[in-house]
């Protein structure tokens, strides 16, 4: 039963919206300002979860993230998709004429950066966290300061929205996964996605021969990403997510892919959230 | 013929090394603050060529750069690897001991966090480039205030370097590739590597096939990127680097890939820089 969540980011910051959509019963959770901080509260067994950004529609994989999963051994138990939406806000009556600053998360302001060409007196200055920022306006009452952030982030701390969904590209969607240090959580009659990793030589058709398996075997793939190793040239990981419809199928794959790569290891198992 | 580069960062930048380094016979550089005005210079005919990062082995694919390169039709004619070494530099006749202050790229301050964790009397503050920095410290001969840049920033802008590579992860090989409006540059005899995109529907076994095809005109595939398409469920693009020995093994696979798949586009010929 997971109880306490580690999460990147303050209350109000989209990972803790992550929090709140997943889990069926309410959850406390633990703020982190760094990714290898929130990993390390659950390896310390002070969370019984973590909430991660993965990947992003806009910028692709989040490869640092994958690396933290990935040596730490931790399992992937679900996924979440959200819809980023940005939006502009203030303490109470102020209008966009009077904000003089905006602080902000630079991804934030970057996707943002074009709605701010209209309101060239507006400086933007980059900030750790999107949250924190509407937080510090509340608790110190900054007037003519605006935070890029989410509508959650403007109910905790009682801001005004002056703009909503101010990002360029409107379909922002980001990928979560809830991370654990099993994987006893995930009942097996749900299971129907998986990400696994492998490693292939530099061997013409090596990696054809793996998807074909994939293929026989009936499962869908949804990802893939291949990853030089450092310190070996010509040397290739690969991060794959498939999907399936039935769990002895990925099973059968699994046994034959086991021979076939080297290191071949499950990243997760778990509820496809897309179906 | 090549004669004026744009580049992203000022002199001293990784990418001006870059371009010390591809080409034989000198150019003009001319910095930009963005990769959107990096290129923008290119599609304005205002530089020949314009240099990239497009990957390296920490972080894995820059996505916007893919975008930026495919959006404009732009061709790549060349790649070159880079090892990024960042170095702690400051006006000269200073130890670590007297720095308060050191500003650098977000991304250079995240990969030199481990190194600063000695110095808790350093306080880090994000900025817009590497080099930039060098320079603020050079010419308002700002004392007390360090940079991390490299090696040709402190030569340029007559700084003493106070720790040499002090990034965590000592191999941080970076990927540029140069592109152009067209790719008239590049002598068939020459090619040996191509980056093309193509898209596929998600139907089980495509990609296999696809690879299948690769493998069976004996291309080598280094690189394989896949990513959703926005606003189009289920439908995903592939970007995939492949190298070859002969040529005429790649326009083979071309003439049948392009049957095979829809929106198939070739990227870039170019010369394998690692062989």
């Amino acid at each position: 039963m997971i109880k306490t969540v580690a999460i990147q980011g303050i209350k109000g910051s989209f990972h803790h919206i992550v929090s709140q959509n997943y889990f069926e019963t309410p959850v406390s959770i633990l703020p982190f300002m760094s990714f290898d901080n929130t990993v390390g509260s659950v390896l310390k067994n002070e969370s019984d979860a973590a909430i991660m950004a993965i990947e992003n529609s806009i910028a692709g994989s989040i490869i640092p993230n994958y690396a933290l999963i990935d040596t730490h051994n931790l399992h992937i138990v679900g996924e979440h998709y959200l819809d980023i939406q940005h939006n502009l806000m203030a303490l109470p009556n102020q209008s966009i004429q009077d904000i003089k600053e905006v602080y902000s998360h630079p991804m934030a302001l970057l996707q943002c950066k074009t709605f701010f060409k209209q309101y060239p007196h507006i400086k933007l200055i980059e900030d750790k966290d999107t949250a924190e920022v509407a937080e510090r306006i509340h608790n110190k009452q900054l007037k003519q300061v605006g935070a890029i952030a989410s509508t959650l982030a403007a109910k905790i701390f009682k801001l005004d929205i002056l703009a909503e969904s101010i990002q360029t590209i409107k379909h922002n969607e980001t990928r979560f996964v809830i991370v654990k240090q099993n994987n006893d959580e995930v009942l097996e009659t749900e299971i129907n996605k998986a990400s696994i990793k492998f490693e292939l030589d530099h061997k013409r058709g090596s990696l054809a021969t793996i998807l074909n398996v994939m293929s026989d075997c009936k499962l869908n793939l949804t990802k893939i990403q291949s990853l030089p190793i450092i310190e070996t040239p010509w040397k290739y990981a690969f991060f794959v997510d498939v999907t399936f419809q039935d769990f002895q199928d990925f099973k059968k794959a699994k046994s034959i892919m086991d021979i076939m790569a080297t290191s071949f290891k499950v990243i997760g198992q778990y509820k496809n959230a897309k179906q």
